[in-house]
């Protein structure tokens, strides 16, 4: 396994029958992990927002199912228990239905419990539990990989302006955006990086600002509004950013405000590179234009926190992702390489 | 005088010897006017941003005058009022150093009170506070004149966007952006209005829907990052902003977050104004690189309220304007017509 760099903490953390789960939710202000040896905790956790981010989504939802399966009586048969994780799947994959790794990692974890065809409980139960760590792992690599060909576009010295939380907060790794960063770090190449807040939920100014000085590396918060101002001002030399789904066009849905990002770097010809495992590349969608868009609750815009900051009862337009065309984007940093836009503009 | 649409609120109402301000830090949860009879009250309203948009500004800081001359005896002669007047102008100026209109209007009580030449103190008195409503006056007709060559652009069923508070609430009259709206909206035609929300001080959330939403206007709020998902879905026919000031190549400076929505509204051939006052053009600055941007306290950005939203400590980049280049701009609507931008692009 390659090396990975020690960020201080883990979204996850697997101990004998349980997790704790770095819980998000109250970051900055506090770092608490939550212990959860019940999964209906953890798609509770999961749904909380505890822990977000497809690639970590997906790392805590096999391990819900290996919870589940280590839990309850000793002298259960191991067809029995095989069919209550059948049952209880349901209820984990609609913790989040947009999150599509959610649901892949359900259904490895259920192919694999099927495939098992030993009558040792115990055996059933590690087998389990060594398939869920197997998904994190595995994310681990991915991000590695990801920051290890990311990097190689990053000079000592660059300024990176990235958008939402694509870190080591959302995955069980260094992060898909962020990754290129941490391993540029590493490889002793100064990164600076400005973070837009991300409005409304704020993910830049919690997580990406947080994990980033955690890590010793230069982070400078700003507005989304101010992207543009930003590079009239020549300092960003490389905007990277994750991505949610990428259309077989290479249309980029991601959260909402990177198209805005995208446009003013294309204006102000500075590369824009989106970063995520090929798992995110969705050869089913022809373009941009057939990206469904959850729409949010109003209130993530009108509230911060219980706080209301708007009218009662105003209208509100709240798309969560917002689509980036391809002709926008320089180029697709993914676990097998950097993938250059070819498209003309 | 021209007729003026009543919005139920003014930022101001004189009185006798003394002004009722609408305190804008309190909306939208609270609709509360403090009373001043002391000028330095109304210097500390202005300072805490009670009042706020540099025509209402301008509008305050004249009556700040005509309060402090009514204040005090009446056994003092005009001489040693018009030099009290003289001595506290630079505190009064001082207020907020970065708004023009209010230096402006104190010269401008301050030359009319050495225009003075009689010996009655009463009718001196009396004579300034006509010229502090004068300001306030034309103020009012600059707006309602704003809003009759704005309105003309506007067509029954057109969505506009906007960004900040260029309305009521930032004027003595019905705005400078948002004039043109409530003008077509009093014509009869229906205008809906999308409104950015403008971190880091939410103008737009706090005043901008609250102001349209009270005068019946169909408003509806986004975050800033929206802007470019709202145009790519083609629901917005027009974009009008105000404008702090505007150099003599037509270069805009305006609230953060105006240049990322003129890049947009550009690339979706979507036309852009810019409603100001004749009086925003500075020819003394050639281009908007040479208009000098006032950076705001991070704690803007790191903060809502006294909420915390971000790591202790961390940079930030908070620039209060952007520039928003010529080109980008379709026209700009003044008080004495529409002047069409013939730049290319």
């Amino acid at each position: 396994m390659m090396k990975q760099q020690d960020l201080g903490f883990r979204v996850l953390v697997p101990e004998a029958g349980r997790v704790k789960i770095l819980d998000q939710t109250r970051l900055p202000g506090d770092v608490v992990y939550n212990e959860y040896d019940d999964y209906r905790d953890i798609i509770t956790a999961i749904k909380r927002l505890e822990i977000r981010g497809a690639p970590a989504i997906g790392v805590a939802a096999g391990y819900a199912l290996a919870v589940a399966a280590n839990a309850g009586v000793d002298n259960i048969m191991v067809g029995q228990l095989q069919a209550i994780l059948h049952s209880l799947s349901v209820e984990i994959k609609n913790a989040r239905p947009t999150a599509s790794n959610l649901a892949w990692a359900v259904d490895r974890m259920l192919e694999k419990a099927d495939l098992y065809d030993g009558d040792d409980i115990a055996q059933f139960r590690k087998y389990l539990w060594d398939e869920a760590a197997a998904i994190y792992r595995e994310d681990e690599q991915m991000c590695a990989l990801i920051g290890r060909h990311g990097a190689a576009l990053l000079h000592d010295g660059d300024a990176v302006l990235t958008h939402c939380n694509a870190g080591a907060l959302a995955t069980g790794g260094i992060g898909t955006a962020l990754a290129p960063i941490y391993t540029a770090d590493c490889k002793g190449k100064k990164i600076k990086v400005f973070a837009d807040e991300t409005r409304p939920l704020l993910q830049g100014a919690r997580l990406t600002a947080w994990e980033l000085s955690r890590a010793g590396i230069d982070v400078t918060l700003l507005v989304d509004g101010a992207s543009g101002e930003l590079m009239r001002r020549g300092l960003i030399d490389c905007v990277i950013v994750g991505a949610d789904r990428i259309a077989k066009n290479g249309d980029v849905a991601n959260k909402i405000g990177t198209y805005n990002v995208a446009v003013q770097a294309n204006r102000h010809g500075i590369p824009f590179y989106v970063a995520a495992p090929y798992s995110t590349f969705d050869d089913a969608i022809e373009t941009g234009a057939d990206i469904p868009i959850e729409m949010r609750s109003p209130d993530e815009v009108t509230h911060i926190g219980d706080m209301p900051i708007a009218p009662d009862g105003v209208n509100v337009f709240a798309p969560a992702f917002d689509i980036t065309p391809h002709e926008l984007v320089t180029g697709y940093i993914t676990e097998k390489g950097v993938k250059n836009n070819t498209a003309p503009e």
